[in-house]
């Protein structure tokens, strides 16, 4: 038996992984102070009551015979699906109900849906970009283009007809810079991928932090699109659901390649190598979706969005350049006084116990940037946004 | 871009769904009919009340902002890892708690281990077998030994030296023949993959259905399964899990291949493709591993095991011969009148509106027998008997 010998081409150690490391040695080091946490992109808030009050109903219906659900239909429940099919024609997005998968979470779907693909696939990456990004092409075999986003292209690159790729990553509003692509640059990204025949990958587990009515939430706003993208969802951010784990993802009927329909593709790969999502979770997902989930997950995001401010003021009194923080729950900092990602991740760690993400960690361009996440608490964010101002202005 | 070309090797149909395809048709044409399904192994009772009581706290915690729980730990909850590695203390097998992984379910984990070998694998199956092994292989463009087993060798073939594999997939209590390796079987398997340096995927979904207290519940009971063995384990068949989702693979970390160790390769697969299980879920599945839980879940094994009583009496009455049954949840039967598998399945579903499978959904090997599930409601099982009875006698 021989292993997977892609393996030896990703580093050991995974981004988040060396962080939570980092503080767990702090913490034994130093037992009695708390941390400020604003590194990994993971959600405070409770669930809203109605998807609260939907998961109870769905543990309560696996506890009667009358109403016990088994094997779930691999590709989704149909009730969830046809709820996050229409929730898209709200933006004019019609799609049929079973181009919508219900998934556990975009993590585990941009895994997944690499296994429709070739293994010797050219697969371009914007970066800074979400690590396993990367490290899942790697493990795989597959050829990455690293194309930087940065100050010159306002941290959206657009297409460079000189390159050739046959899957593309684009995540809008994006992970780590916060910078969001509008329709008319996704038209270039679609027509591009469209002309040269590759598949765009779009990550949208971002876009419940869009304020802009301008700014497009999916890629399938963008003529052209069916034939070119796969989108993925995650509720994880939208509604709290990191570890409640439920997502989906667009998969249009009218995706083929060298003469393979790529949905029929997934189709076969659900039903073959899954058994479906919970029911209990299906339920919960599909109370988002309801006109009172919509109502309380944006009350979720609002608080969100106000760390974001408070973070973003005590920046502002640094005189420290950011972006983001306003269409996305990311602010994307330029290291100050000089020092690169690490060491003011290592800086913040140890003087004020503030946690963030080293810039560095999302790719090579990324260095001389930081990621502060808007997801902490808001009494916690308020506390760090006042040392930070204390520590960086001394 | 290209896709997966291996997906042209796989049949458009698969088992299952074409089963459902022809009860569906079924229905639509005789729409006030009642079916009795004893085809697909879906469980037909609620979940075990210390399982419900569980899941409603896991849900409960996401409510509040004290107990939330945001992304779990990518290899599974420390408190569930932890029950697991103790249940399997009662058989003598000794694992570190992270050996144990937390998983979506067996199907799901089937396909994902496959990530962390090379591509172009030769894997044994030893049929009649689960379809989704064959497929998910073929997906990937592995080549298949298919091994058969039949009356010649009591459905449990045993290694032929002069033949090679990477990966053997075993499962034991059998899908779909209920044959049970003994542990003098099992070592032989064991020294001949450590042998010729194969991992064995072993299928353990059906050990909970075990009666005999001689026979293995796992591989890990074996010596020197943890240099040769993966187990993959379920709670759909155990406690009821088939719509709820939750399983767990043991993975030694004593498992190396070229130089390369398998745990650690499967921690990187996990923190990188994937966020966790969902917190409520684990919750709930760690209650089945409690006294109580073992308690209430032999419980709804009982009921299954009344249904078997209850089909083998009519069997029995009919003078057709059949195996499993009393150590597995299935009951593999002789197609009787020497009809092939998938003529008896249309004459049960037309003329009594039995659902079973045919045996030649499991390989060609599997025709000329029939499998009826024992998950099926009790009451219905009993009329599916007495209707068997009386058209078989006829």
């Amino acid at each position: 038996m021989k292993p997977n010998q892609h393996y030896q081409n990703v580093k050991d150690s995974y981004l988040f992984y060396h962080i939570a490391q980092k503080t767990k040695a702090y913490l034994e080091a130093h037992p009695d102070q708390k941390l400020y946490r604003m590194g990994i992109g993971d959600v405070s808030l409770p669930l809203a009551p109605c998807v609260i009050a939907a998961l109870h109903e769905g543990v309560e219906d696996q506890a009667t015979k009358a109403n016990f659900h088994g094997y779930m239909p691999e590709c989704g429940a149909a009730f969830l699906r046809k709820a996050i099919a229409k929730h898209y024609q709200k933006r004019g997005v019609m799609l049929n109900d079973d181009e919508v998968f219900v998934s556990s979470g975009a993590s585990d779907e941009l895994g997944d849906l690499l296994g429709i693909f070739d293994t010797n696939q050219t697969v371009m990456i914007l970066e800074p970009a979400y690590p396993a990004y990367v490290d899942a092409n790697l493990m795989r075999g597959n050829t990455i283009i690293h194309r930087n986003a940065g100050l010159d292209n306002g941290f959206l690159p657009m297409p460079d007809r000189s390159q050739k790729a046959d899957i593309i990553y684009i995540c809008s509003p994006n992970n780590p810079t916060g910078a969001v692509y509008s329709a008319a640059q996704l038209k270039e990204w679609v027509d591009y991928a469209n002309d040269i025949g590759a598949v765009i990958f779009f990550d949208a587990a971002y876009e419940a932090f869009i304020e802009d009515p301008d700014l497009p939430h999916s890629i399938f706003e963008i003529e052209g699109a069916r034939t070119c993208a796969i989108e993925i969802c995650s509720l994880s951010k939208t509604a709290g659901f990191t570890g409640t784990r439920c997502g989906y993802t667009i998969l249009p009927k009218t995706l083929e390649r060298e003469g393979m329909n790529l949905h029929a593709m997934w189709v076969r790969n659900r039903t073959t190598t899954t058994n479906g999502i919970s029911y209990i979770l299906q339920k919960g997902a599909a109370a988002v979706f309801s006109d009172e989930g919509q109502r309380q997950v944006a009350e979720l995001i609002a608080v969100y969005k106000n760390n974001a401010k408070v973070l973003m003021a005590a920046l502002d009194q640094l005189g420290i350049r950011y972006f983001g923080g306003v269409n996305a729950p990311y602010i994307w900092l330029q290291c100050p006084n000089g020092m690169d990602s690490w060491s003011i991740f290592d800086l913040l760690l140890n003087e004020i116990q503030v946690v963030g993400t080293p810039g560095e960690g999302f790719g090579p361009c990324g260095e001389g940037y930081f990621r502060f996440s808007t997801f902490g608490d808001p009494e916690d964010t308020k506390v760090a946004a006042q040392r930070i101002l204390d520590l960086l202005s001394k």
